[in-house]
């Protein structure tokens, strides 16, 4: 059984310090329940700042017709855990918070404006029949076209996020821009969806499972993890570890949903090592709330 | 009737330079033959040039399921001026076409995925009766996905479009994606499309058409032409003139589908007027040719 993953086979360089080495902060050894409590708490705070964050952006204003069933749709969509990591990596490596708010809005309006569109009722019936119906409180034109306008407005709302006084890195958010929009496009997400209508009648295959669940979770993960390391101001290998820790953990959260075919287990075990391994190199007591994430698919999870 | 318009009423302190200073080159006194020919010459360069940017970024490769819709899409929709105009705003400012082809790329990709997303056959028929049927080459679930596909990729397009070694203008490239990521959103051309599918009985009237034709023709050519004009490196002056000229181009190459309406016509006249009037701070030939624009409909329309 090969776990088609990229970079698995790759010799890193990277120093990978021993475990001991976490600083004095970690929680390793915390009685597992407060642990427990801690990591859900870290990650509400996150989601909470997140949530007011859109929240402020997508008011309800005139013309209503528009912007409350973008309003609605924004907030109907279940979060994203790949939205929260964006902002935890941020922290992970230094950053400050307030640096990935508008990039962790913005995979999360990515994410929504999918979901009101994977939900749509089209006059084709061949979707997977693993999806359920859900609440159209919009008729479907119009449902259509909100998500093809809050799409864009996650693009807007990071392009104008640069804060005026600080005109130094403008180059990050056009990479994070450049990083959001592939993995949220056809190389990513959409791909795992097109992928999604093409084996419908497979859908059981572990080998095609695997595969959209790393383009459809895996990717927008793994971007969001490595958008919060740019913008916290990560050098290129914390980038490229939480990025590889992003894919993982984003792979292994959507294999959780799969976890009755046989084969699922033995990925998932081998990803959560190899989502860990990535955690290594970095300190103190954010690793063992951001590792939190691949042990507890409940978290993150609205 | 009023003309609701923005910036109609601004009285502006651009110097307005009498027609006589125009530069040596003017073709205003061409023989008109000649002067149309040189017009469509323009145009269908500019055209050639973003057809031949958007065919190397879009190459069919794998995985084809995902690409071959995502080519032929980009292609099947119409061209549409707003992406022309930006190419000629660039160049009128004194920029070199290369620096405009990924905005007007990007602007393009905008159009094409709202385009399949405009013609997909949802469950409800409450479509405008005008828009005629068009030929589906793909399921509606692939078309609709590919259209999701579509747009981000224009935004990576963009972030990826600055030359390595000319760092000097990330903050350019920032400011057009705020700028085409609005024009297209909620605010611009999906709020043209709300309000059609909002108006179906009251279409022939000519405030809500002015509106439409506004929002889904209008937003999307002064975007276009602004951001020409920011990565040609004009002033603001210069910038803010040219997106009235993209508005009310736009718009009344919109509202030239509705010359049966009356008081459309009057309109038009009047739009004309004040798009001309915008262009009279510039200097040189490539006033006369993006001037075309508003006179011959037939320009930029595949």
């Amino acid at each position: 059984m090969a776990i088609n993953l990229p970079h698995l086979n790759t010799k890193t360089t990277f120093p990978i310090k021993p475990r001991t080495n976490l600083g004095p902060s970690s929680a390793r050894y915390m009685p597992r329940a407060i642990a427990v409590a801690q990591n859900h708490s870290y990650w509400a705070s996150i989601e909470a700042d997140v949530h007011d964050h859109l929240n402020k952006a997508i008011q309800i204003r005139p013309p209503e017709t528009v912007f409350e069933p973008m309003h609605y749709l924004t907030f109907a969509a279940p979060t994203t855990a790949a939205s929260a990591l964006c902002v935890a990596a941020c922290e992970l490596v230094g950053g400050d918070r307030a640096e990935a708010l508008a990039a962790a809005s913005a995979i999360h309006l990515m994410h929504a404006a999918a979901y009101a569109h994977e939900h749509l009722p089209l006059t084709d019936k061949s979707r997977p029949e693993s999806k359920p119906e859900i609440h159209h409180k919009f008729d479907p034109n119009i449902e259509l076209l909100t998500g093809d306008g809050i799409a864009p407005f996650g693009f807007e709302l990071l392009a104008r996020s640069m804060d005026p006084a600080r005109t130094d890195h403008p180059d990050r958010i056009l990479r994070v821009i450049a990083e959001i929009s592939r993995a949220c496009g056809s190389q990513g997400m959409i791909n795992g969806l097109h992928k999604e209508e093409e084996i419908l009648d497979q859908y059981s295959r572990f080998e095609f499972v695997e595969y959209v669940c790393k383009k459809k979770y895996g990717e927008v993960h793994a971007s969001g993890a490595a958008c919060g390391a740019i913008l916290g101001g990560g050098d290129d290998e914390e980038i490229e570890r939480l990025r590889r820790f992003g894919l993982y953990a984003g792979t292994v959260r959507g294999l959780m949903e799969k976890e009755n075919i046989p084969e699922i287990q033995n990925i998932i075990r081998k990803l959560k090592d190899l989502a860990l391994e990535e955690l290594e190199g970095f300190h103190g007591k954010n690793t063992d709330l951001i590792s939190s994430l691949v042990f507890e698919p409940s978290l993150c999870v609205a």
